[in-house]
């Protein structure tokens, strides 16, 4: 053991046994003993890297360690863990079929359904990967407008495609050519951007708000969504609303509507049917004769189960107000964390949508305070993460949310012995 | 009604109703009314576009149709339709979790049962399409040898992402730029185009026989396998094997391990899970570090749910026999086409494995009489493909194969009759 997991495990009372032996076999048959966004290689010592069950907003580990889910599988999770509608409505699929020489009518009644829902939808396709999804909206953009040139917001993400991956190990300069940049809620730097593209530019992809990974995260000018729509609009480019992680979570809709803004093709996965896989790309009726223009496809881009578990998800999240419900709990525990905080006489930034924060100290310098929180938290019964947006389910109850807000307490006071302590080491 | 849809419907007992309406709602919300490679569009008006259930070799449509299915889902079914021990390992899983905060132990069950089962491979990644898996074999590649080139078969399918999508609108000329091109069990084209290369080359990806869609199958010359193994040795270069549509059917480990040759990495999806949604990246040691440095991941890459049924579905291989049982209807089914095409005086081409065959007619343009004999043996009750290769699932019984071998009596008596009324109209 390193002094570090000494130390993490002389102040932990979990049983961990379990979770130890699977990285230890881990470390055998996967390259780095974990990779992508679950690894845990890179997250405090305290985390589990191996989960095993979760019911509504609570989830257990492999060493049966339960927890407040505040990350929701990274966002898939938005109804709560098993939610009975949605897995009764996945399962009464599977019994029939999933994957078949063709799609089952729930795909019809799946694409009716985000038609009638998100106001810019008038047609859709699915896949199984938000970067599915992103990627189809810049190829049916690049279709309908014969041009290259895709901008992003500078830190954003949009997947993990070569074109877009944040690690450039194994990518090439040409997976990267036809990208420019421009910054979050900045217009002039965006209608720059547009400039040097000029008559190649194709598309500008943009997230509802900014939410890149380790950041105080920053809500959306409405003036400069209606500024981006209006540049797209002038040059002929299509405006692209990433909603992958948002969607489906801020408004039963796409995530600009409230504020009035339609994108031209919206990129959706994640809460889309309630952790079942399934992603999906919507886009207005000029688009529809470019989006049927190209070839994309994968095998399982036509099952039915997770498009029977996406039919339920939106019945539910329209009938059981969980927008709302996100929201309520979202503000409750802002409220309590906010009152916590200056408690402990602690300078924190509380940033984003009551749904999805993110927290972090001030002067923070590689994350090292936001370490310590979320090892005390995770330890105390939270599941948070120190470098990532944070989700709210709507299943969240009285009893989560006194439970979290038990263990952002005690987490508030590692922080602050720490830095009694003398500062970070 | 078209005059095709007046002609075939006359010949034509089948409820369709169901279908039709279907089609017709489907228009309105999806491109082109149906996308991609399950699209009915292209087939003959007498395919089901929207299919119920399926079970064991038997398929059955919305209208409540039922065909022994020779196509399997377009590969991912293996062990037949809602295999038991596949379904209820699924079922086991869902009831704990599926999506969640990390991966489940299953993951490293399975990607130790990979490592047991495939010759060639040290570790496994996971991911959801077979283009994931493709893509992320390049990705690795150009990670370990910091060069960029890879080089496809001319005309070989390995995916629908831009850089190797058969259709090209929207795709860029810098999402090709790094391919190079060869010609399937031709060394010295490959040697040509490696030289050509030069120290840039990155990869050779090589499906494991040549299936394009559309055109007669060519089993491997080993030799060319042999030759491009050596030939990747001496450049440095990874052998990418894409497993995508053989991986499982023709052998229970990467599909040139019967003739010896073994790649650096391997893409896998489609059969893997027996039509729950999974692919996985096969590699060996040398490629491990350079599979640890990329980043690749996705919503839904460490669901637990499909990898429980992957588990459950390379054990159900095994221990049933799978492989044998898939190649002895596949040979029955082959013995009785030939005797039946002899015995109507048609002059095809059966190509491919036996469990992987594809039926062409000599001389026949536009798959016109192929396009007859696939409409004849719908109507008749065998689900096949007039361009794309048939599948055989372990699951066929001699009745099922008595159906298919019927149904294809009758398909070629109408190929038969079509000739005999003066050719193709």
């Amino acid at each position: 053991m390193t002094d570090q997991l000494v130390q993490a495990a002389s102040q932990d009372s979990r049983p961990r046994g379990a979770d130890e032996r699977l990285r230890r076999r881990a470390a055998a048959v996967l390259p780095g003993g974990m990779y992508g966004h679950q690894s845990a290689v890179a997250l405090p010592p305290e985390y589990p890297q191996f989960m095993r069950s979760g019911l509504g907003a609570r989830v257990i580990d492999v060493d049966g360690n339960e927890y407040v889910d505040l990350m929701c599988s990274y966002g898939p999770v938005v109804l709560g863990h098993r939610h009975p509608a949605v897995e009764a409505a996945a399962a009464a699929q599977a019994e029939l079929a999933d994957c078949q020489n063709g799609p089952g009518s729930v795909m019809v009644e799946l694409a009716e359904l985000l038609v009638n829902t998100v106001q810019h939808a008038d047609w859709a396709m699915f896949a199984k990967n938000g970067t599915d999804a992103t990627t189809i909206c810049c190829t049916i953009a690049r279709a309908r407008t014969g041009r290259s040139k895709i901008l992003v917001a500078t830190g954003a993400y949009h997947g993990a495609a070569p074109w877009c991956t944040p690690r450039l190990a194994g990518v090439t300069a040409e997976d990267r050519a036809n990208l420019g940049h421009y910054t979050f809620n900045d217009l002039a730097s965006a209608t720059a951007a547009a400039a040097e593209a000029g008559p190649d530019l194709a598309a500008i992809v943009v997230s509802p708000f900014k939410h890149d990974a380790g950041f105080d995260q920053e809500l959306v000018d409405p003036a400069f969504a209606r500024g981006l729509r209006e540049l797209c609009t002038q040059t002929g480019a299509a405006l692209i609303l990433d909603d992958v992680r948002c969607g489906f979570r801020l408004h039963l809709g796409s995530s600009w509507e409230p504020i009035g803004v339609l994108p031209d093709l919206s990129a959706w996965s994640k809460a889309i049917a309630n952790g079942h896989p399934l992603a999906a790309v919507l886009g207005s009726g000029a688009y529809a004769d470019a989006a049927a223009s190209i070839f994309v496809t994968g095998s399982f881009w036509f099952s039915a189960t997770a498009m029977a578990a996406a039919i339920a998800t939106i019945g539910a999240l329209r009938d059981e107000g969980a927008i709302e419900a996100m929201d309520r709990a979202g503000t409750a525990l802002r409220a309590g964390i906010l009152e916590q905080a200056a408690a402990h006489d602690l300078e924190i930034n509380y940033t984003g949508p009551a749904a999805m924060p993110y927290l972090t100290f001030a002067g923070d310098r590689g994350h090292r305070l936001a370490s310590t929180f979320a090892a005390a938290a995770i330890r105390a019964g939270a599941y948070l993460h120190p470098r990532h947006n944070w989700f709210i389910s709507a299943a969240m109850t009285d009893a989560d949310l006194a439970k979290a807000l038990s263990a952002t307490d005690e987490a508030f006071a590692a922080v602050q012995a720490r830095q009694h302590e003398g500062g970070i080491t």
